[in-house]
């Protein structure tokens, strides 16, 4: 696995302080800061401090197809096409929080993996930090996604799922994020 | 103006059924909801509701380089390389966001416009919207921040931005997602 990004480290210096902070929310966690500014005036900012972390993987089969997942969001009340990912638990490697999440959501076993560069999904409201991989090689079995997933696996040619994600068709932002970063990698091996 | 991809509108059937909600925040609106999901348990979600959009833009100036910010993000603790963007108020239409951010941000006037593929920051947790846009013939004249925003302008070539993107330089998911969406547009007016 190459890894071809640093980790993204806060800056040295921190042009804005805290004076005070109240828990919002404790599953996901969420704060409330009196943030005294770069300018010297205060204000209040709500969010997700650092910390979480997530692993996205585009799962690409022996025979060359790739694995994409329709999913429905609660949030947006949406079902929409993207690929597995989740949550990296508590002291799990990315990685193996990538394995993980392709075992439960497409029941998958990949023989190889290379990481993408890192990204904030919405670095003015969360500190997460999102991992994404390329799976190689990856077999397909039973998947068993928990009560809180509604997913259906749908493996597609490779070219299908670029074509869809230029046409505006994967509006998941991390998950098209993702697919955008793997298309040097998959265009390097000869795969698209 | 061309509008490549329909709205996200919510499906027609909804699997989950919220029993109960509480507000978490208010500003932003966060809550947390009982779900009755579509296997029959129970279960809190925590989410940012749908309702909540952002624009964001690409500013490609008239000698035909692309303008970009070094901004600083709190809850990473970071000074990113991102482009233009911030929320739709109230009553605003995408594209009048994007003007107005454009002001604010780079002090810009752009001749025209083009809007890219919608999508969804992290539809597991909010149900807010971005709509991104390529700014074309963009002058430049003196910008005008908010207290609670740090930043600065930085004018590159086209070629050096998508460098950067393609060695992950650009952290900031919703800029890179943007950029990459971009591409393709750039590269149709022989831009790029």
């Amino acid at each position: 696995m190459s890894e071809r990004t640093p980790d993204l480290h806060p800056d040295d210096d921190q042009p804005w302080t805290a004076l005070e902070r109240r828990d919002v929310s404790r599953a996901p966690h969420i704060v409330a800061d009196l943030v005294q500014g770069h300018a010297g005036t205060t204000f209040e900012y709500t969010y997700r401090p650092r910390g979480g972390r997530a692993a996205l993987i585009v799962p690409i089969t022996e025979d060359g197809r790739l694995v994409m997942l329709r999913q429905y969001r609660y949030p947006i009340g949406m079902t929409m096409t993207e690929i597995p990912a989740g949550a990296v638990e508590l002291g799990e490697e990315p990685l193996d929080a990538a394995k993980r999440e392709l075992a439960e959501e497409i029941g998958g076993v990949a023989r190889a993996f290379e990481a993408l560069p890192l990204f904030c999904p919405q670095p003015s409201f969360t500190g997460q930090i999102f991992h994404p991989f390329v799976a190689f090689d990856v077999t397909l079995g039973e998947n068993a996604p928990e009560d809180s997933e509604l997913l259906r696996v749908e493996v597609v040619p490779i070219h299908e799922a670029y074509r869809r994600l230029d046409d505006g068709e994967i509006p998941n932002g991390p998950s098209a994020l993702t697919l955008f970063h793997a298309r040097r990698v998959l265009s390097r091996r000869g795969l698209l």
